[in-house]
């Protein structure tokens, strides 16, 4: 998605040749009008399959997902972080590994929200070691639902996530795909 | 607003005399078209003031002021929470009391965007103690910049956050106002 990649460009930081802060306009500050043609580009692109619900995780997915939301005309969900170590039984939960902070968290969505029929599309904002996005389809799973796809506004290349989820099966489809970030250059796979 | 005092009397579930569970289609299950309406209506009602950003807090004031951010043109900011006792230099910082969770903690927004020209409407879904709303406005007042006024989705009447932020000059528009939950029955003021 050119917009998207010219954004990144002009307004993403490189921290090193592994960080990209979008703060400006995709996590901290939001430009809902890039958002919503991020929303179309993923309508687009899943235009082939029929969902029920979009599932994401808080917090930087949820603006992402509710605008996308309005392409596909169905409800979000989003998953709850909780570091709680108490069980549910009203809620599945999956454990996800962030290397970014290093430390282990749960998601947890209520069972009154994914139930058997639903067809979920999975959005958020980064894809990089995968763990998100596998949290969420095991949710899904537990549920008896089925993953449909998974939508990534950015996607780290040169972590395996993308590897991960796509040879799991997974239908991936990310709207920027950074090959490497070096000397504050960003490279793009074409 | 009658579709949403309605979608709360038909889907909301009281808990006790205080709580109010409206995780079916606001705060965990997120439905847009209900959320675009709510849109609207804050426009309708801050039609009169001109705005540049719209400030919330994460996670569940996230997906209103970003479907809110389409009627009146311009970005959304949400303020981070989080625990630690850290002082950025780069952020402008408050601390909130949460009655729930009877616990402070700490919301932050980068430096760079709030400035001193900035017209903030602030958006959030629930008013009870007005912490959360005292919080952003400390922020926004930390910044020089204007805050133009509230929006609310859910105000608990018989909490003191509303009279609180009103009797303070700001301008509160809340589109439903509990004024009890008793039984069961929840009684709005009209």
């Amino acid at each position: 998605m050119e917009l998207l990649k010219e954004r990144i460009r002009t307004h993403g930081k490189s921290v090193g040749e592994e960080i990209i802060k979008v703060d400006s306009f995709l996590n901290h500050q939001i430009d809902v009008v890039l958002l919503n043609e991020v929303g179309k580009e993923f309508k687009r692109r899943f235009h082939d399959i029929q969902i029920t619900k979009i599932l994401t995780v808080e917090a930087s997915g949820i603006g992402i997902a509710c605008i996308a939301a309005q392409y596909f005309q169905v409800p979000v969900v989003f998953a709850k972080k909780t570091e709680s170590r108490n069980l549910d039984a009203e809620t599945y939960e999956s454990e996800v590994y962030s290397f970014t902070k290093e430390k282990k968290y749960k998601i947890r969505v209520s069972k009154k929200y994914i139930s058997v029929e639903d067809r979920i599309l999975i959005i958020d904002d980064f894809l990089a070691n995968g763990k998100a996005v596998l949290g969420l389809k095991d949710i899904v799973e537990q549920a008896g639902a089925a993953v449909m796809g998974t939508g990534i506004v950015i996607e780290k290349g040169f972590q395996q996530g993308g590897q991960v989820l796509r040879s799991a099966g997974i239908r991936v489809e990310s709207l920027a795909i950074i090959k490497s970030m070096k000397n504050g250059f960003i490279e793009f796979e074409s």
